[in-house]
């Protein structure tokens, strides 16, 4: 059975070459113990960083050994007692097609409530960053405007439709022109900006929130930002999710100080990891769960078929190849 | 009498050109009105914001108008049935040695509860940003490092001495060793750091943060704080309360983007003006006024004699000429 391992680290953008796929004899499993198959495995900017060494808020990935990410897995050998054959759960699992797991942290899914894709999507880790990242920290009120870059990304494009749902005016940023009609007609975002056919994107986001901004939901960070910051008003919440435009660099990037425009507009940035606020996961996915099921929350995943395809899955998501959640099929 | 107007518009560093002092007919007060004899005027960093064009949180200053800010004033006539000939208040008032006014926003002082300048120090405007910015943003509990660029000056050598008052390990950043002895000596913080003398700000901070920073208190901005935030611990806090090392460029100022620093670590950051905590004012200043009284916070003054020299000590903040508060004394 396959096992896909960090090869080398990575210089800037990561190469197909960093990484390995290797053969692995099945795994056997010991009482107290489950064997789970991979159904659908999600990768994510994030996992950029644990492929570097150095601190960051989880481990880096070690050479030579699996990588890991939120997966979903099918139960197809058990000697626990808290698990049966044919249940679906999620967690962080091994990029392995098999692994034996001691059931600590998973959690079993409803494969009637939601497709199980969702789990690793708008039911997961990235529904839950994009509710509480933007409830938790941008607090919303109704009339604000909310701007949100990477909109058409899986954690944007949830963000987008939550704030519409709370009454806001939204503005995403995206980096196709097929991306930006999406925004407008499948999520009901207001306006939707390209960054990548825009020359002057303080201008940009001038005429697309004549009120300015209120709250700006980042993924992105770097030039995108700097024209959104220049729109603040005063008492602006960012919420700093993500800088996907900055985990490939190889050098500091620099930018301009923003530090004189939070002074001017009183504004509040706040960076965040969605364990933070592990206490609000259950009202959040009650919250998420209600919409999907409503059809006022579309879930928009790009799947990708085959084990290994993980990686080039990965580095898709650098280039912005998906739409919403990027996820692999098993 | 004299009054000190905005001759032009600075670029870059003010200069005294940039001032200019003009003789007006003394004032005459109407019913409903006050005389008031100016006593002392404090000179503060962010009226270089005020000089330049452009909206701000407060207008900025006009040409061949009087400038104005913090200031104590003696009532030396009265039509008005609030105010009587002899009484101290303090208010945000006109560069001149004589005006009228309607008594509106202006507050009473207690000469014999403290000394009237420090009304525009450790009991004003530079007291309450200290401890609101302090406690109401950075929250710092027992225990925790509290680093305070800008330190021997009037807010941040205030906020060492409360940061301490709480229980926590302070370091501070100045500009000369003779401010960092005073740090140390006077003010009791437990480490000090000369940036002009000191190559590598994220050593130097890191050497005297043996536990990281979890508060930042940041008057200045630019190359100190950069080497502060390659500092900082999970969840910490800094405040954006001035920028004096970007006040006076005369270009964007670049930095290296912080954006990665604040996800990796959960950092909130947020800008204030004092304004901002209104509603706690009388609550910070029975603290303050208490510790005052008891000899655990010292208020430190740089009092300059002359009304004319205004235009002077306040370019002088900006080469730290300034231990503690800079107040002219008309």
């Amino acid at each position: 059975m396959k096992t896909i391992q960090l090869n080398k680290r990575p210089v800037g953008t990561p190469q197909l070459s960093d990484f390995k796929l290797v053969n692995e004899e099945q795994p056997q499993i010991a009482v107290g113990e489950v064997l789970l198959k991979a159904a659908y495995l999600s990768v994510d900017p994030y996992l950029r960083g644990r492929m570097s060494e150095g601190k960051s808020y989880i481990e880096p990935f070690e050479l030579n050994q699996a990588m890991s990410s939120g997966m979903v897995a099918e139960v197809v050998g058990s000697k626990h007692e808290g698990f049966s054959k044919g249940e679906f759960v999620t967690g962080m699992l091994e990029w392995k097609e098999y692994q034996n797991h001691n059931g600590e942290d998973l959690m079993k899914l409803d494969p009637n409530m939601a497709p199980l894709s969702a789990y690793l999507g708008v039911l997961g880790m990235t529904g839950l960053t994009a509710y509480l990242g933007l409830t938790e920290i941008g607090k919303p009120k109704e009339g604000e405007t909310v701007v949100v870059s990477g909109a058409a990304g899986a954690v944007g494009s949830v963000v987008g439709q939550i704030a519409k749902l709370l009454g806001c005016r939204v503005v995403g940023i995206a980096g196709t022109d097929e991306k930006v009609e999406q925004l407008k007609a499948e999520y009901g975002f207001d306006e939707a900006i390209n960054y990548k056919t825009t020359t002057d994107m303080n201008q940009a986001i001038a005429e697309a929130c004549p009120n300015g901004v209120d709250v700006y939901f980042d993924n992105v960070g770097g030039e995108v930002s700097d024209g959104v910051m220049l729109n603040v008003n005063r008492f602006a919440r960012i919420i700093v999710c993500g800088a996907i435009s900055l985990y490939n660099a190889t050098s500091m990037p620099m930018g301009p100080r923003i530090q004189p425009i939070l002074i001017k507009n009183s504004v509040l940035m706040q960076g965040f990891i969605v364990f933070n606020f592990q206490d609000k996961y259950t009202e959040a996915i009650s919250h998420l769960a209600k919409w999907l099921k409503v059809g006022e929350l579309i879930s928009t995943e790009t799947i990708v078929e085959g084990f290994e395809k993980t990686p080039q899955a990965f580095i898709d998501l650098f280039e912005g190849k998906n739409k919403g959640k990027m996820i692999v099929k098993i």
